[in-house]
């Protein structure tokens, strides 16, 4: 039986964390926390599941959490999303951008995105039988260069993917980027899928540009946030969109039919718990703290630290000890070294190569100082 | 912004289950049990989430879930599935056939489904690419008509979708049945999707003829089975797909890009609960007693009630009491007498009408009471 797609392999973060635990390696791979969420949020799901809220969800979600995100994005963004019509809650980001793709692009459709590009971004877009057309942030630094994305929008434009805070390299989009991106969009019918799953995870006292905030953009803009990120709960897979109803409604039409609805007793348990906005309007501090000792304790070794202003990724050029392409960098340093990290050329289609490694620092203290420890004696 | 789909609408549960509650009406047309699962089963999802067990699972789903599985198959179908390669937890039953059309069908192929036909195979279709071709199951039996079916076979069909235990009808597949289809797709590389959902509910002694268990069907079958109707927690959304390992990797392809991964203290439930079989082959008898109470309960009515061999639905011809076309006339039953159904015409593409409404009977004793009194009432 052939297969529909010959040249797809296994998604890095499976490869690299499979590998790591092969090796023993600390794995500093694939973005998860290695500590605990708060048990009052295990509490809650116990209670609603002996409640006996375990049937179906609405498609677009439990009232009681599209609630909660509403009030959330307005205390933040500004604007109030209906609860009805422009929220729907989903099983996880992932599922939230596969599903966005599904209900706009069309065979033959052009999607910008830029690399390096989160690795689910473009796949998703072939299975619907769209193209993706790549726009390079460029390191170090990592910023878009508008003049170049309009040079790639084209009558086949369907839709532009943008991720700020932006995973692996840790950069952001201003206010100023947004303004740019309104203006090349301005006249078009092109659709903006705005990945900012990393919302709450911003540093040096950063204000997140979200999309939701922008009024122009936000008229034609899905956005996609994700509880796993933000309450050290990635195995629960929920996330959410918010957007205008016009777009919401083309949202579930592919959403009732994917996954139709998402895990009953976690959105309530959700609902609880995010009632207190302490526990995601601390999480920039919580991180921040990471990220600082994290960068402290590789200070010592020959990485060169790039420049971090969001997520819980660090990347590191290892250009100063190492000719190995990054591929090949990452396996031998999972192996012998025993940390495993994320090749960033895996992001570019290209292959493009500029030597620079990613480290997840939402760690323990210990894990991170085990990381540096071994790194330290292999270096 | 133009609709990708401008003639996809909401899905038919969606709908009934908010008119229903809207109207106050006994709750009989989206098919989910209104009594309770078991504490334990909770018990352990609250274990294991305060043991920390909240980051992402493999992308393929954790082992102890995939053993437990596998186990459960061999057992009541013989063929032992590679742990590793041959099965994979998803979110839901839905989610699962959504990625298996994706995986398989490419733009332009066909896919053969048998009407009536659940209401999620022909959009997932569509959204990739691929064109539906109907197969009809006949009122009053819903028997395969499998010379027909050889019929509508071309160069271009990709996939045959099956559903046994059959809803909305509660038909069966027999082994004859397997051993036909066998005999149209020798030679050709069509791939077929299998919907067991309701495997466990089979009634009168009935053996399910899943595909698993038919050597030479098994080696082209996705096949697809649900926790949510097994266990009594439909707001779950976790299943489960299994076949051959080259499928499987066809599958995990874009699994992986589309939700990635599935709720991991969920699964871990999910793995201790299946270790007592008894929960799950002590279905077939606990609806069989809801199926002949309801039954009895609308002796009385001028419904006709068709043969019900399994699933938890029970399909009704109307056509003595009323020439309403079935929308109208599950809508007037909602308002009028107090009870939602599901209209069967809904599940053809032509809209064909044979006055026929399914009702769920997967309710306690005092529900299906209570629907009962309204329709004797009524009629
Ligand atoms: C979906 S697994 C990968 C988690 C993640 O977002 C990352 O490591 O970048
Ligand atoms: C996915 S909601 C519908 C549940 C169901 O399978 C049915 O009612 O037929």
């Amino acid at each position: 039986i052939a297969s529909r797609f010959p040249e797809m392999g296994t998604t890095i973060f499976t490869v690299m964390s499979r590998l790591a635990a092969e090796c023993g390696a600390v794995n500093l791979s694939q973005g998860f926390p290695d500590f605990q969420a708060e048990p009052v949020l295990f509490e809650a799901m116990h209670r609603q599941m002996l409640a006996g809220r375990n049937q179906y969800a609405p498609m677009a979600g439990l009232p009681e959490l599209r609630q909660a995100i509403v009030d959330k994005v307005a205390a933040l963004y500004g604007p109030r999303f209906d609860v009805e019509s422009e929220v729907t809650v989903t099983a996880g980001a992932t599922q939230a951008i596969f599903t966005a793709i599904a209900a706009f692009v069309r065979p033959g459709d052009e999607v910008i995105v830029f690399e390096p590009v989160y690795d689910s971004y473009v796949p998703a877009i072939e299975t619907v039988g769209g193209k993706a057309v790549h726009a390079q942030l460029q390191f170090p630094d990592y910023a878009p260069d508008w003049a170049r994305v309009k040079a790639l929008i084209s009558p086949q434009t369907r839709m532009i993917i943008v991720n700020s805070p932006h995973n692996p390299t840790g950069s952001l989009l201003s206010a100023a980027d947004l303004d740019q991106l309104a203006e090349l969009v301005r006249g078009t019918d092109i659709v903006i899928l705005s990945d900012e799953v990393y919302e709450h995870i911003l540093f040096d006292g950063e204000q997140h540009a979200s999309l939701c905030g922008h009024p122009e953009l936000a008229q034609r803009s899905i956005v996609v946030s994700s509880f796993g990120k933000t309450y050290h709960i990635t195995g629960w897979k929920i996330g959410y969109v918010v957007g205008p109803a016009a777009l919401m409604a083309e949202f579930r039409k592919v959403h009732q039919f994917n996954v139709f609805t998402v895990h009953a007793p976690s959105q309530l348990a959700l609902a609880e718990y995010m009632q207190d906005a302490s526990r995601h309007l601390g999480l920039a501090a919580f991180y921040q703290e990471k990220r600082d000792f994290f960068r402290r304790l590789l200070a010592d070794t020959p990485f060169e630290l790039l420049p971090c202003r969001g997520t819980y990724f660090q990347l590191a050029s290892y250009a100063g000890l190492s000719d190995l392409p990054d591929r090949q960098f990452a396996e031998w340093m999972t192996r012998e070294v025993g940390v495993a990290v994320i090749p960033v050329s895996v992001f570019y289609a290209d292959g493009r190569d500029d030597r620079v490694v990613r480290f997840c620092f939402a760690k323990q203290e210990a894990t991170l100082r085990a990381a540096a420890e071994r790194l330290c004696k292999a270096f």
